[in-house]
C-alpha cells in the first residue's frame, strides 16, 4: 500500500502507523524502500492527524480494525480496511470493486475482501445468471506471503522452497467469507475448499468447479462472463489458447479468467496477485473510487515494471 | 533409474544404451552422477547383450519401445517401458504396483504408468467399493520435471520460476490413461482434469474429488481405503491433523494419502515423487515384484537420506 | 525496455521490431505485457520509420547492432545499443550514465554496458584516486536471465533450481569489457573474474576485491566513494549495519554499493538488478541523458511496485 | 545424522535426546522422516543408556555440548560433536577427516569442522606446500539452512527467495575457526571471508582465492591438490571443462574441487552439501574412522539417489 501510495498521482502519504515498527525506517523492513526516507509514527499518528475527506487504509490482526476505525470514522475520515473485522459486518461495504462499486463509491467504510474470496468470488459469481451449480469444488495455490511476515517454521524457506501443500483441511477462515459473497449473489451449493501453499513468494491460481446436474451451455456461460466484465479495467477474459499465469499478473491489480465448459462441468481459473488484487491493488483500487477517481489511477493500467 | 539400480543389492547395471548420448559420460548429463564411471553404450547394446532373465527398463519417445520392446521379449528378457507405447494395449501388464500385483509378478512386458495417472488412481480406485462417483475432477500440482528435459521456452527457469500456471486444458495426454484406469476398475463417471505447473524440480501433488449425488458415510470411505492399502510398503494413510506434502515424499517411492468427506464429495489429496512412484521408483518396484524380490529392495523402504 | 517505454511520460513507443518474433504478439512472449495490444513489428520497420530527433534502442545477437545502426545514424536517429557490438569501438561513448554523462549527453550512438561490467565499474573506479591495487578479484552471482532466453539445458528450470555453479571459468566475454573500463580509468591491476548463476531470475550481487600492497586508509576511501557518488540519482552506499540485497534493488534502476576496508584488502559489494540498471534501465537512464531529461523519468525514482 | 544412520549397515540407532522435542514424533518434525516410528527422547536419555564403545553424536546450542559431553566420555562413549563448542579446545580433535584421519581414529571426543572452515580448508590447505600466499579471500555462498531452523524474518521464504545477499560482513564466527585451521597447516595470510546467502535449501559453493607476490607454478599447484587428495574417497578434482556444482554434490558427502592459476592468483572453488560434508556426513565419516569401519560405509560411496 504504500509503495502504491508514493507512486499515485493524486494521492499523498500521510501517518504511516505501525504498532511494532514504530520508530524505526520503513526501509528497515522492506528491502524496495530502503531508499525512502521515512520513519514509521507511533501508534495514535492516524487518529491524531486525520480530517475530513482524508482516507486511511487499516491492516492489523483480528480485532485491531474494530478498535480505530471508529474514532477515525467519526473524525470525517473514510477507511479501507484489509483485515476481516468487518467483512461480515451487514452495514459495511464489502470492497470487491468489480462487483459493489457503487456502494463502495458511497461508502465511508470499506471491507477490502481476502484474496482467497477475491479469485473465488471474481471467478464464480457470473455463473449464477445462467444456472445454479449444485455442488462447488474450489482448489487454490497460493504464495506463502498470503500467510504474512510472521517467523513460523511453516514458512522458513527450508520448508516452503521445494515442496508443495495443503493446509487447512479442517476449516480455514477465508471458506465463511466465500460462502457468504456466493450466498450474497444467491449461490447456495456447498463448497469444498481446499488451500494450498506452492513455493513462490506472491501471486495466487485459484481453480473453481462449479458442478451442475446437467450439461451446460457453454456459449451461455461465455456470455455471462464476457457480460459481467465487459468494460473492467482489470479483469481480462483469456482465449481457449491461453492459460492463466501467475507470472502474468504478479505486480499489478489484474485478473485473468479462463472458463472451459466440461460436460456438466464449468472450470474457472482465475490468476490474480494475492498482494496486488487480493490485498493492497484492490484497496488502491477501492480509494480510487470512493474519492471519484479513474479506478486504474497509480495502478498502471494494467502495466507495470518488475 | 540409473542411480537406483547402482544401490540395489540384487541388481547389477548392464548395458545402458542410449540413442542422444551414446558414447559420452553419464555424468556429463546427470551432476549426481559425476563420479560415475560409465559411458552411455551405442543404441543395439541392449539388444545384443540382453540374455534370458534379464531385466531391461525402457524409457523413450513416442513409439521407440515398439521397435525395441518385441526383439528384446524374444530374447527372453523382461521388459519395464516408461513410455505410453503399451499402457494402452489389452495383452500388456499395467504396471500400477498396488492394484495389479500379481499380473505384474508373471509379466514378461509391463507398461510402467504416468506419473498423474499413478497418483490419480491411488486416489480414486479404493472409492469405488462404496459408491460411484457421478462427477470426478482431478487438480494437479506437478514439478517440471514431469515435461521431461528437452530446452524448451516453457521449461526455462525465469518461466518457470515464481510462475504457477494451468497447462494442457484442451486436453493432455494421461486423461485417457487415467478414465481407462478408472474404468478398469468401474469408475465410470467423468473426469475433469485440470494439470498445472509449479515452480519445483520434481513432486506431485494431486487432488482428487469424487462428487456423489448424495452424503457419503465418512467412516465407509476411510474403511475403504484403510483396507486397499492395508499391508501396502508405500502407502501410508495420513490421518487428519497432517496434510500430504511432496516434500515428505520426494526422493522416495512413498505415497501420502489423505481422505475427507464433506457432504457429499470426497476429497482425496495424494502426494508422490513424480520421478520416484511417478516413474524411477515404480519402474524398480515393479522389477522387485517381477522377480519376486521383496517389493521395497534399494527402495530404502520408506527412508531415503537426500 | 518496451515496458519502461509505455511508463515513461516524454517517451512514445514507435515501430517495435523484431526478427523471431515479428507478427506476434508482445504479449504472447512476454507474460507480463499480455494485455499490451501490440505485435511487433517486421524487420526494416525502424528503419523505415525512424526521424531526425528519435531515440532507437537495439538488441540483438552479435553483429547484428553493426548492419543496422549505420542506417539510423544516417536518417538522424540517436541510437543506444544493448549488444556488445559497440563496446570496444573508440568513437562511441560507452554508457555508463554515472560516469561519462557528459558524452552520453551529446552522443549519437550510445553502446549501453553489460550487467557485469557495469556492476564491477560501479564497484571498482572510485578506488583509483586513493590508491592503485596491484590485484583485483571479482567475484559475482547473477540471476539466469542474463543468458537470455534461449531454451538451452543448462537453462531450464531443473538445472537451475536448488543450484549454485560457476561457469565461464576459462574466459567469460565480459572479462575484456571490464579491463577495458578499469584501464579506462588508469587501474591496471589484473583482474580474476568469477561468474557464477544463482537460482534467481534477476539480479546480480557483485564482490570485488581490490587488493594492496599495503594498508589502506579508510576513511580516504569511503570518502573516495561518497565523493564519486554524491548527487547520484541512483547509487546508494549503504552504511556499515546494511548489506546490499539483491531483493532490495530488483525492479528499479538502483546500485547498493557496501566499501569494508580490511587490511590491504578493499571489498566493494555492489547489487544491481542484471535487466534492470544492467541493461534496459541504463538504457533508458541514457536516453534521459541524451535527451536531456530528467536522470530518473520514467524510472521511479528508485520507488518501483513490484 | 538420523537419516544416515538409519541406512548405515554397521550402525544402530539408540537414545535420540531432543530438549525442544522431547516425546514428539521425529516426522512431525522432518517430512521424510514421516514414515518412521520414532518419537525422541527425554533429555538425560542418552547419558543413561549410553555403554563404552558407544558412539554419540551431539548437536545443540553454544555451551550446551560442554555441559553434556564429559558425562558421556566418562562413561566411556566416544563423541563426535557438531557444535562449535570443542572446536578451539586444543586437546580436543578437530574432524576435517582429509587431514587428521589418524588422530580421529584414535580420539575419544571429535569436535565435527563447521562447514564454511570445511569447505575452506579442503579448498586451501594443500596450497601451502607450493608457496605461501601473501592474502586470503573466501567468497562464500550458502543455502539458508546453514542458518539453522529457528524461525526468523530473515530465513522465511519470502525473504530468501529471488534474494542474493553477503551478511555478517562485520565479523562471522566461522572466520576465526578458518584461520585457526589455516594456520595450523602454517598459512598465515590474512583472510578476507564474506559469506552469502544464496536461494536454495542446502548447499554451498565456496571460492577461495589465494594472492601471492609473483607468478605461481600452475603444474606444481595442480600436482599439490592431487597429491593431497589422492585416494580421497569424497574429494574429486574436477578437469578443466567442468565447473562446481552445489547440484552435484547435494545429498552426499562428495567435495568438488576445480582449481585455476591466474598470474599470481590461484583461486580453488569448492562444492560440498553444508549439512552433508558440511556437517551430518562428515560426522557419519567420522564416526566411521573412529570405528574403524570403511570410510564410506553408509555414505554411499558416493552415489546418492535422491
Amino acid at each position: 500500500v504504500i509503495r502504491y501510495a508514493l507512486l499515485h498521482p493524486q494521492l499523498e502519504l500521510g501517518a504511516l502507523e505501525s504498532r511494532s515498527h514504530s520508530g524505526t525506517r520503513v526501509g528497515d523492513h522492506f528491502p524496495l524502500l530502503r531508499a525512502l526516507d521515512r520513519r514509521f509514527d507511533t501508534p495514535g499518528s492516524v487518529l491524531n492527524s486525520v480530517t475530513d475527506g482524508d482516507v486511511v487504509v487499516t491492516a492489523g490482526v483480528p480485532g485491531e480494525a474494530l478498535t480505530v476505525v471508529p474514532g477515525m470514522l467519526r473524525k470525517g475520515a473514510r477507511v479501507v480496511d484489509l483485515s476481516a473485522d468487518y467483512r461480515f459486518t451487514p452495514s459495511v461495504v464489502y470492497g470487491l470493486s468489480e462487483w459493489n462499486h457503487r456502494e463502495i463509491a458511497a461508502a465511508a467504510l470499506v471491507a477490502n475482501p481476502g484474496c482467497y474470496p477475491t479469485a473465488a468470488a471474481l471467478a464464480l459469481l457470473p455463473i449464477q445468471s445462467v444456472a445454479k451449480p449444485c455442488t462447488i469444488v474450489i482448489d487454490a495455490k497460493s504464495g506463502i506471503s498470503g500467510a504474512g511476515r510472521k517467523p513460523t517454521i511453516g514458512a522458513l524457506f527450508v520448508e516452503v522452497a521445494g515442496d508443495v501443500r495443503a493446509y487447512g483441511l479442517s476449516g480455514h477462515r477465508h471458506q465463511a467469507e466465500i460462502e457468504r459473497t456466493l450466498l450474497a449473489h444467491a449461490i447456495t451449493a456447498p463448497v469444498t475448499f481446499t488451500p494450498h501453499v506452492v513455493p513462490i513468494a506472491r501471486g495466487m491460481l485459484v481453480d473453481a468447479y462449479a458442478i451442475f446436474t446437467e450439461r451446460v451451455d457453454a456459449e451461455a456461460v461465455l456470455a455471462a462472463y464476457e457480460r459481467a466484465y465487459k468494460g473492467s479495467t482489470f479483469v481480462r477474459i483469456l482465449n481457449q489458447d491461453v492459460a492463466p499465469s501467475v507470472s502474468a499478473v504478479n505486480g499489478t491489480n489484474n485478473v485473468e479468467l479462463r472458463i472451459d465448459v466440461i460436460g456438466s462441468t464449468v472450470r474457472i481459473i482465475c490468476a490474480i496477485d494475492n498482494l496486488g488484487k487480493g490485498a493492497a491493488g484492490q484497496a488502491i483500487q477501492n480509494v480510487n473510487v470512493m474519492l471519484g477517481l479513474p479506478e486504474e489511477m497509480g495502478l498502471h493500467a494494467g502495466v507495470v515494471v518488475t
